[in-house]
This record gives C-alpha cells, structure tokens and sequence, in this order.
C-alpha cells in the first residue's frame, strides 16, 4: 500500500494544507487565510482541523507517514520551538511542536519555509536531478534553504540558509536583523515596493506616482507590471534587484561549488526582468561560475552550474513540508535493516 | 604497527615535506625554497627526491599511507590537474598527480592549499572537537577551507571554499579574479602592503611612507609592528581588514550556521590588531551569530560559534596534506567492511 504525507505551509497570509503522495502526487489541497492577528491558538486550532479533515479523506489511502509543517522563522530542530518569526507574533518561545503533535496524536516535523521550498525543489522541481542545490525564495523576505546530499543543511542550531541576510551593500539600507545593505532589502517584494515608493517620492519616476496613487494595494506585481509594459523606472528596480542577487549567488557559487541554484517565490515570476542583470553579475562576481558556466543557459550538461527558476511555483514550500516526514520515516528504516544486520 | 603519510605543503615560495604519524605527530620535516622560477619539472624533481628521502628514512617505521600534497590553485579532483594557478605559472593543465605518482609509485593525493589548511586544523587543531569548520588563510591571498561532516567540502568540480572571493564592496578595489570588492583585496597579505603604499602616497601617513623608503623588503608584517607600536594608519589599515573579514564571516555564518571558524595564515598573527573590528562587524552582520555567541569569547560552549585562531600556524596545511591519503585509506578500510558484510 502506498503512504502518503501532510503538508503545511504556514505563511503570513495564506494557510495551506495538502495531501501528498510518496511518489509527489498532489491529492488534496485545502487554502485558508492564516488571520494570523487573531492569535497563535486559533491560527493551530484551524490548522489542526484542516489537517484531522484530510487524513480523514484519506484515511484508507495508504499509510500516513507524518505531518511536515514549513513556516517562517527559526526553528529550533530539538526542541520544536519558533524563534525570531516577526510575520508569526506572539508564536516565539511556544512549544509549537508538542502543542501541535498533543493536539493530532501524530509525528509533527517542523521547518523553515525556505528550508521546506528548497526540499521540494529538490524532490520534485528544479533540483530533482541534483543532490546538492542552493535555493533562494523571493517573497516578503528572502529565504534560503541549502540542501547538501539529498538533505537539508540545518547547521549546528538550524539557522543555517539564511541567504536573505548576505550584506550586499557595507552602508546599504537598513535592515530589520540589525545589518545594513542585505540582500533581502533589494530582493523581497516588500524591498522593490520600497524603492518604487521612493523613486516616486523623488519626482522623477512620474507613471510609478500615480500607479502608487491610483492602487491603494500597490505591489511588487504593479512594479513588474510597469516592467512588462516597458516603464524605464520599473525595469530599473528589477535590474538593481537582479545585481543584488547576483552578487549574493555569485559568492555562494565561489563558497559552495553546487550544481544547482533555484530562483523561487513570488517575485521570481518577474524572472525576465532581473535575471539578465543578476546573470551578468554572477560572470563578473564569480570566477568558479566563469569555469562551470553552461554552454546553453538553463541547459544540464556535466559538472556546469545552473541558475533556473523554481519549478513548482508556490507549491515547492507545501510539497516539501511534506516529504519531511518521508524522510524521517526513510531514516527509521534504514536505521533498523542496520540494527537487524547488527543482531 | 603504525602507519605514517607524507604531507607537502607547496607554496610559492618555500616546498616543505614533512613525515607525520597517524597520531598526528610530526617526526621529520624539510624546508626549501621552490624556486618557482626554475620551472614545474624543477620543482616537482626536488619535491620528489625530498619525499623519497623521508620515505626512506622511515621505511621500517610503519606503513605508508601516501603522500599528500596541498598546493595553490584549484585542483580537478578526478583528473589531478590544476586550474587557475597564478603563483604556479606554467602548471596549469598538466598532469601534476600522474607525473608524482608515476615517479613515485605510490599513491599521491593533491588538493588547494586553503582546504588543506581546513583539514589540518580540524584533525589537530582549533577545529579538532568539530565536525564542521569553516578555515579562512590570510596569506599571499585569502584562501578558504569548508569542512563538513569531517571531511573537506569540495563541491562539483573541487571549486568550493573560495571565500576570498566574497564580495565586500560591490564597487571596490579590482580583483585579479575579474570582480571588484572580494575579500582577498582587504585581507592578504598584499592587500595590506598595497593599502599602506596607498596611505603614504596620500601624504596623510608620513611614518608609512618612511618606512616604505627604509624597508626595500616592506611588507605586511611591518605595518603590523608599526600598528603594535601604535601608530594609527597601521592600526586603521588592520581596522579595515577585521571589518571587511567580519562582513564575509558574518555571511558564511548566516549561510551555513557553522560551530567554529577558524582564522589561519600568515596575516592572522595581526589578530589583536583586527580581530576586535572582525567581532564587531559580525555581530552587526550576522543575527545567527548574535544568537549564538559563546558568552565568553574564545570559550567553547554548547550550540555556540566560535570564531578564533589557527592554532598550527603554518603547519596547518602540512598536517592537512598529510592527512588526505590516511583518510582515504579509512574510506578503502570502511569500503571494505561493508563488502565483506554483504558477502
């Protein structure tokens, strides 16, 4: 009989919950608004009861293997504590693991969401054909999640793939971590919305002024639409964004040396529009990218490194969620055929 | 009985053999000059013939595991060619470890110098009680040396740890590797003669450009003495290399959340004059390091990152290149056994 697992992909916004397959099929998918203002509890409550629904629905499918849970922020791996989750208040300091597992009776596995979206990359998307792949997510942040040997590198505390946090500018803008000029201040939407705001304010981006005034919800989207439709002052934003990410992977090429690097999250959409820039970049930035360049961008040929968008768009954090607890189950599994060989 | 490797350590300018046991103790070591200049055939000749005359000496010793060679310059790691090279002219794409082993006729192991730095002070030195370390050489360059799971990172193409290439000012001083701002060009050895020859120039920093016109020979270890007798355009220059190191180790940190980085080569003996800027720059660059900074500085404490000193000098990379074939024959050991479980 086949297993299958539950994905959650908690964000700011949006609450997902998916049923998926061991094989990467997608049986089930439920949405909900996370609402996460009206507290942490009924945020879990609901949660839990998307999840009890579909294990429900599926409940003679096959063997449930877990429930993998991406969301934003530090995961503490032992203790399945959240820390610094600034777009999930009141939810750090909280044994969000036990509370969630009391609560379903089941093995919960908790990740950061990047982490999660790199995972799903690797096992379905971009990076499927690649054991080591580096993925960055453009969102509301940027996130990173770097997958060594099949598995994600959680590093000594799990705080390791936080490649939004790279200075790319010594006196860059202000950050909310502390530093200044990180990557993830010209990278997320927040940031193009930020600097679209301020060409605006400068008077010399007149069309960017009156989107602004016109859409009471300007976005990161509006910004790239401008883009699409030839807006000199848009194409400028994504092409200081495409810099800033270049130089960033550029130093994680020179670093690392992996095969695969995957551009997801939202403002990966407007991909034509930063990623000459960011190519350009990596060229003069990384010497080690100079000697593994592929012949043909976006091809795979042997021992090249390739920059490519994410495959499984929005889903990648939901599909990687997922295969977490497959992966613990694969560990337990070849932990006792050892243990058998053993006795 | 015991075994024992042989560890080179190629630079270029000294060639040093030495004979080290699988304790880790070194029982004979020579030291000449390479000669560069007189060629590869030259130089690979005396490398060979100091081998062979410690392999003698110890013939009755123990068994030998091989000879392990750390060397500038970027190694394919399948084919034993080097790539890149600048301070081996004339070795580029020529089979260096068939040539060795074909005179020799025992296994030769070669690998970068920085890596085999990494693996010498994580077998005996200040990574000795970790499994992952990442190893910075402030040399003639920067080098670097990533450590993961004990063993050296090598990536695709044996590319990896090339964290002198790091960008720190995106619009900064010009790089023989093609891009501006790396790190190689704040924190050598030559970064440091070229910065104080430009404060001299200036006119701003007379007691420089005195010693600039007293000293033929000037050269980074003198600013440092002229910084420890408190002149303060030395000091400012070492200022300049801790910040600029502390960007790039703040970012390796927030990347990879390792427990121990390590500070190695000749410029780090300036450590009380730039290790007080490095600290400071990474706690404002990386959260992950304020997170997890040992309350005490240099002590070693649980879940923290440590960031200190070489503590082999430069024998660091001789004990590392010693260690490459000993490692191997633990894998050929393991290899091994598991065949003959199956069987």
């Amino acid at each position: 009989m086949p297993g299958f697992a539950i994905g959650v992909d908690l964000g700011g916004t949006n609450l997902r919950v998916a049923v998926v397959d061991d094989s990467g099929k997608l049986l089930e998918k439920l949405t909900t608004g996370t609402e996460v203002g009206r507290g942490r509890d009924r945020v879990i409550t609901e949660m839990c009861s998307d999840i009890q629904r579909l294990v429900g629905n599926f409940r003679t499918a096959g063997t449930l293997y877990g429930i993998g849970i991406g969301m934003p922020g530090i995961i503490d791996m032992r203790t399945g504590f959240l820390h610094e989750s600034p777009n999930l208040p009141g939810w750090d300091n909280y044994p969000v693991r036990d509370d969630i597992e009391n609560r379903l009776g089941t093995r919960v596995v908790l990740e950061n969401d990047a982490n999660a979206a790199g995972l799903g990359e690797k096992w379905l998307g971009a990076g499927r054909d690649f054991d080591d792949i580096c993925m960055f997510t453009l969102g509301t942040g940027v996130g990173g999640g770097i997958v060594l040997n099949g598995r994600i590198w959680h590093g000594m505390t799990g705080m390791a793939g936080e490649l939004g946090h790279y200075t790319v500018e010594p006196e860059g803008r202000p950050c909310g971590c502390g530093n200044h000029g990180c990557l993830e201040q010209y990278a997320s939407a927040t940031a193009i919305v930020k600097i679209a705001r301020e060409a605006a304010t400068s008077g010399n981006a007149p069309e960017l002024a009156r989107a602004i005034v016109e859409n009471p919800e300007f976005s990161s989207k509006i910004v790239y639409q401008m883009a699409l439709q030839g807006n000199e002052h848009a194409r400028e934003i994504f092409r200081g964004m495409g810099r800033a990410l270049g130089i960033v992977v550029g130093a994680t090429i020179n670093a690392l040396n992996l095969p695969m690097f995957v551009i997801g999250g939202g403002v990966a959409s407007a991909w034509e529009m930063f990623a000459p820039a960011m190519f350009e970049e990596v060229k003069v930035r990384s010497f080690v990218y100079r000697a593994t360049a592929p012949k043909q961008t976006g091809q795979i040929e042997r021992d090249a490194t390739l920059i490519t968008r994410a495959l499984l768009g929005s889903d990648a954090g939901l599909y990687g969620a997922a295969r977490l607890p497959m992966l613990l189950a694969e560990l337990a599994v070849r932990a006792e055929s050892k243990e058998r060989k053993r006795a």
